[in-house]
């Protein structure tokens, strides 16, 4: 049996959580660094992404002795599920920005854990490491750049 | 190798997302039913449930062919993570109990494939799915007694 059905459909419980904590007008009154994307790009590569990490843990799953990086899996889908609502729920900028943290080091972990595993599982999450990298400058940049105005709105 | 300590981690993130939205004074004006448990109650149970669940998820997670149980805990942490921040952040009480509802479902699948590996590890997850019906039929009552209200809110 495969198990890629439920592991999309953990993908899409961490995607729900993007699209119940919507970007608004206080995200579009944050100054952000011009390398910032466009809001429509967002969902188009999270669709993306969340399909390539689930065939990567399917094909993994089918393995034996996988349990340590299926168990790393489910630990990055759960970090990814928590930073839309801190974000742009709480408006928690640095919080926001330790949690993508938190999550690159669990993806890097679950894409070593595959690598030993399935190299092309491996390769499926790389992608998602190159994005993560990206969207913790991104974090980071509107935190920095927002702190002073967080600060005092609160 | 054990894998306790990831999986007590991913119930932290869980955990996390309880602490981050915390029940303040939207939920103290709520009409809650006269079996509402008090406040204090809650991180307590939690904070045992979460040990429970990592030590079920470690035991079976030490056996051969336990993939499609592990998938099934990744998702049930996954849906479990995403409720704190609908119900005490977003204040959707309807689909606080839609996703309860789907954690309740996510818990039993789990449960029973634990059941076909480790009997203990399968009584380990039944205080959770106690608790979880429990909470579904609080956050239903909660819903019922305050939609009209939490309509005329928004």
């Amino acid at each position: 049996m495969t198990l890629f059905p439920i592991f999309l459909l953990t993908c899409g419980v961490a995607g729900a959580a993007g699209v119940l904590f919507k970007p608004g007008q206080w995200y579009r009154d944050l100054d952000k660094p011009v390398w910032t994307p466009p809001n429509w790009l967002f969902p188009l590569v999270w669709a993306v992404l969340y399909v390539l990490m689930a065939l990567a843990a399917t094909r993994v799953a089918a393995l034996p002795g996988t349990q340590l990086a299926l168990a790393l899996w489910g630990l990055q889908i759960t970090i990814n599920t928590l930073w839309s609502g801190v974000f742009f729920g709480l408006h928690r900028l640095l919080t926001g920005a330790v949690i993508i943290a938190m999550l690159w080091l669990a993806v890097l972990a679950t894409t070593l854990a595959f690598w030993t595993h399935d190299t092309v599982a491996a390769l499926m999450m790389v992608p998602y490491l190159v994005w993560g990298t990206y969207a913790l400058a991104l974090n980071i940049s509107v935190w920095l750049r927002n702190r002073h105005r967080t600060v005092a709105a609160h």
